[in-house]
C-alpha cells in the first residue's frame, strides 16, 4: 500500500520560526518517503486545490527553510465555522484531499486551526476517509491550551527583552538633555506574554523596564503618570512598556482612545505608546519617545531563541510522527519537565483539549503594584528566549532568506465556487 | 615629563558602536600608558567637573565595552555657541582641562562636537595651554563631512535592512486576507541615509521596500497613494520606508500633519508612518500595518555591522594615536579606497574641515522615479552593513552588556555656576 500524501498548510500570523516547522515537517516526511505537499494561503490553497510540491524544493532549500520567517507557503486569516454552517467548505476540503490521495493532515497555526484540524478528522470519519489530523501548534500569542509554550513566542520574546534593554542604555545615556521617558508598545491584544517578556530586560526596580502594563489590569492613569514621575525622579529616566490590549477599567481599550480623524478628517492611527507618550508628555512635560515595532517583533529571526527554535523543529517533526503512527486529532505539545535545568519533550495531546480553549496569563506572574513581574513569571519565561540561533548571512550583509519555488500542483477538481 | 591625561566624551545622540570607539581609546591609550578620564553626560560633565576615572574600570569591562551600545559615562545635547557668545563655558572647560592636567581632549559626536574641539583647541592656543584636541566622529546620521561613513550608521543601516527584509517577508505572507501595506518609519530628519539603506533588502522591483520616500523629494500623496495602488495591484503587497523628515512641496513636515490635539485636548504624537497609514487607509481602504522602530534602530547592537564597528574601534584608536603625536584640532576620518573588494583606511583631516559642514544624501543615490535607491547607492551603502558582530549572550538568553562602575574623580575646583 502507498503510504499516501501528506498536506502541510499555515494559518494566522505567521512567525519567526513557523518556517521551521514547516521545514522539520517536509525533512521527516521525506525521511520516510512521504510525499508533502502544502496549501497556498493556508486554508484557503486547500479549498482553492491550489497545491504546492514541495518535492520540487532542494534538501538544500528545505534547510534553509528552517531559519527564514514569514510563512513560505503563504498564510491566511480565515476562520471555518461550525460543521453546519460551514458544512460546504468542509466538504470542499475533504473532496480536495482526496483527489489528491492525501492521508495525513496537519495545519500549523493557532486555536482555530486546531479546531478546523479537529473538525476536518470528524467529517473525514463521518465519510469514512482514512485521514489522520494534526494540529502543529504556533503563535506569539502563547495563548494555546495544554502546550507550555507554543512555537513563534519565544523569538518575539527574546527580541523583546534585548530590544528593551537595548534602547534603555540609550535613553539612560541621553536623559539628563533628552529622552526622559521611553514608551514600548508590544504586542498582545488579549493578554500579557510579550510585554511580560521585556520584563526580562531588567532585574532590580532601577533597571528597565521600570513599568509593565498589562491587559490584564485595569489602566488606571493617574496612578500611572505618577509612577512614572516617582522613577523619573529616583532613576532619572523611565522606560515603559505597555501591552497593545491594556483597558481602561470600563472596558474600552486606550489604544483606541488615540485614533478617530484629525482637522482634516484623515484617520489618525493611534496605538497604546503613542497615546501613553502624549498623557506623559501633557501631564509631566517631560520629553518623551516611543516606539511601535508592530511586525518586527514577530518576524525578527535574526534574534531568534534556540529555544523557540528547536521546539519549533521538534513540534513539526512530531507532528510526521504522529500522523504515520495514525495518531488521529493530536496535537503535538511541549511538555515542560524541569525549569531549572530546563527539560522539555514533546506528547501528543487531544485536539479536544486544545481548541476552543485559551491559555490565559497567570496572575501570579504579575508583581502585586501591577507595574513588573514575579519570579515566578521569570522561571518560566526565562528558558524560553535562551540561546540564539542565527540565521547564515551574505556577503551582502544580510540573512540568507529563502525564496521556494512553490511549484504548483495540477489541480484534478472543477473550479472552487466558495 | 609625564605624559598628561587624556579626557574622553561622547556627545549628542548615541549609537550601538560610540562604545566601540570608546573602548579603543582606552585600550590604545592604555597601552601607552596614558590615563583616560571620561566626562560624565558629555560636555556637562566637563564643565561640572564630573569626571570618571577610567582606570577603575577592569581589562575585561573595557573588553565587553565594545560590544556595548548606549553611552557608558552618559552623553548629551548640548551645543555650545561661538567663543565669544560662550566664552564663560569655553574658559571654565579648560579651566578643568587644565586642573587634571589634561592634554589630550577626545570628544567623540557629530558635526557640533568636531565644532566644540575646534573651538577649544583654538582657546587653548590662545591661552598657550599645551593641549591636542581632536575629534572623534559618530552619528546615524552619517551626515559628518570628510570621512567616508560616521560610525554608528553602519549598524544602524544594518538594522534597517534587516528589519525591512524580514517584515516583508511576513507581509508577503499574510497579505491576501491581512495587511497589504506595510510603513516603516526611518531616521533622518534631514537626509534619506537609513530611508536608503533600507533599499538593500530588496533587487528587484518586486522586492521589497517597493517604495522608500526621501526628504530630498517633494512628498506628492496624489502619486504616492498611485504607486502604492500600482505596486499592490501587481505584487499583491507594498512595503514603503519613509524617512522621518519627509515634506511637503512647500516644506511642511510630513509628521506634523500627523499632531495635534484630539477631541479630548490630549496631544496625539503622529509621525509619519502613522501618516502615510492613515492615508493609505481612508483613500485606498487597504489594511495597513506601520511601525516606528525609533531609538532601536540606533541602539541594536545585537545586529551591528562588523564593518561598522571595526570602524568604531579603528577611528578611536586613531583618535589617541594621532593625539599622542600632537596632531592638533584633527579627526581622524574613513577613506574608502575601494568598493569591491571593500578597502578603507583613516586619515587625519582638520576639524576645519569637518566642523560646520554638512555630507549630503548624493542626488545620484535616488532613482528616477524618486522611490528607490541607484546602483551607486548599493555600492556605497552595502560594504557598510557588511559582516556580524555579536555580542557574547548569557545564560539568561540576553546580551552581556556593562554597566561601568563609573568612578567620580575628586573635584579640584569650586563648582560651576555655567
Amino acid at each position: 500500500m502507498a503510504p499516501g500524501t501528506l498536506l502541510y498548510a499555515q494559518s494566522g500570523g505567521v512567525t519567526a520560526v513557523i518556517n521551521a516547522s514547516a521545514s522539520a515537517v517536509i525533512t521527516e516526511a521525506r525521511a520516510r518517503k512521504i510525499k508533502v505537499l502544502a496549501a497556498r494561503n493556508g486554508i484557503l490553497g486547500a479549498l482553492r486545490e491550489e497545491l504546492i510540491d514541495t518535492s520540487k524544493e532542494s534538501a538544500a532549500a528545505i534547510r534553509a527553510l528552517a531559519h527564514t520567517p514569514g510563512g513560505a507557503f503563504g498564510s491566511c486569516r480565515v476562520k471555518l465555522k461550525s460543521l453546519e454552517a460551514d458544512r460546504a467548505k468542509y466538504e470542499r476540503l475533504l473532496a480536495v484531499l482526496k483527489a489528491h490521495d492525501v492521508r495525513y493532515f496537519l495545519y500549523n497555526g493557532g486555536n482555530d486551526s486546531a479546531d478546523t484540524a479537529w473538525k476536518v478528522s470528524q467529517l473525514a470519519q463521518a465519510f469514512d476517509y482514512p485521514l489522520t489530523c494534526i494540529g502543529v501548534p504556533k503563535t506569539v500569542d502563547n495563548d494555546l491550551a495544554v502546550t507550555d509554550t507554543c512555537p513563534g513566542f519565544g523569538s518575539a520574546a527574546k527580541y523583546t527583552a534585548v530590544s528593551v534593554r537595548e534602547a534603555a542604555l540609550d535613553v539612560a545615556a541621553m536623559a539628563e538633555t533628552s529622552t526622559k521617558v521611553f514608551v514600548y508598545e508590544a504586542m498582545g491584544r488579549h493578554a500579557g506574554w510579550l510585554a511580560a517578556a521585556a520584563g526580562l530586560a531588567g532585574q532590580s526596580p532601577d533597571e528597565a523596564p521600570h513599568i509593565i502594563l498589562f491587559p490584564e489590569r485595569a489602566y488606571d492613569e493617574t496612578q500611572f503618570l505618577a509612577q512614572v514621575k516617582k522613577v523619573v525622579d529616583r532613576v532619572g529616566w523611565c522606560v515603559v512598556v505597555a501591552s497593545e490590549g491594556i483597558q481602561h477599567a470600563d472596558g474600552r481599550f486606550v489604544a483606541d482612545a488615540g485614533g478617530g480623524k484629525d482637522s482634516f478628517g484623515h484617520t489618525q492611527l493611534g496605538g497604546v505608546a503613542s497615546y501613553l507618550a502624549g498623557r506623559v508628555k501633557d501631564q509631566l512635560g517631560l520629553k518623551v519617545h516611543w516606539t511601535l515595532p508592530d511586525y518586527l517583533q514577530r518576524s525578527a529571526r535574526h534574534i531568534a531563541s534556540k529555544t523557540d527554535w528547536e521546539q519549533a523543529q521538534a513540534v513539526g517533526k512530531a507532528a510526521v510522527q504522529f500522523a504515520l503512527k495514525g495518531q488521529n486529532a493530536v496535537m503535538p505539545v511541549i511538555v515542560r519537565t524541569s525549569d531549572a535545568p530546563f527539560r522539555w519533550k514533546i506528547e501528543a495531546a487531544p485536539l479536544s483539549r486544545v481548541a476552543n480553549h485559551e491559555k490565559k496569563f497567570p496572575p501570579t506572574f504579575i508583581r502585586k503594584d501591577g507595574y513588573g513581574i514575579t519570579d515566578k513569571a521569570r522561571a518560566y519565561l526565562q528558558p524560553l528566549i535562551r540561546g540564539e540561533a542565527y540565521p547564515p548571512y551574505g556577503n551582502d550583509g544580510l540573512p540568507k532568506y529563502v525564496a521556494l519555488k512553490n511549484v504548483a500542483v495540477k489541480k484534478k477538481l472543477p473550479a472552487w465556487e466558495g
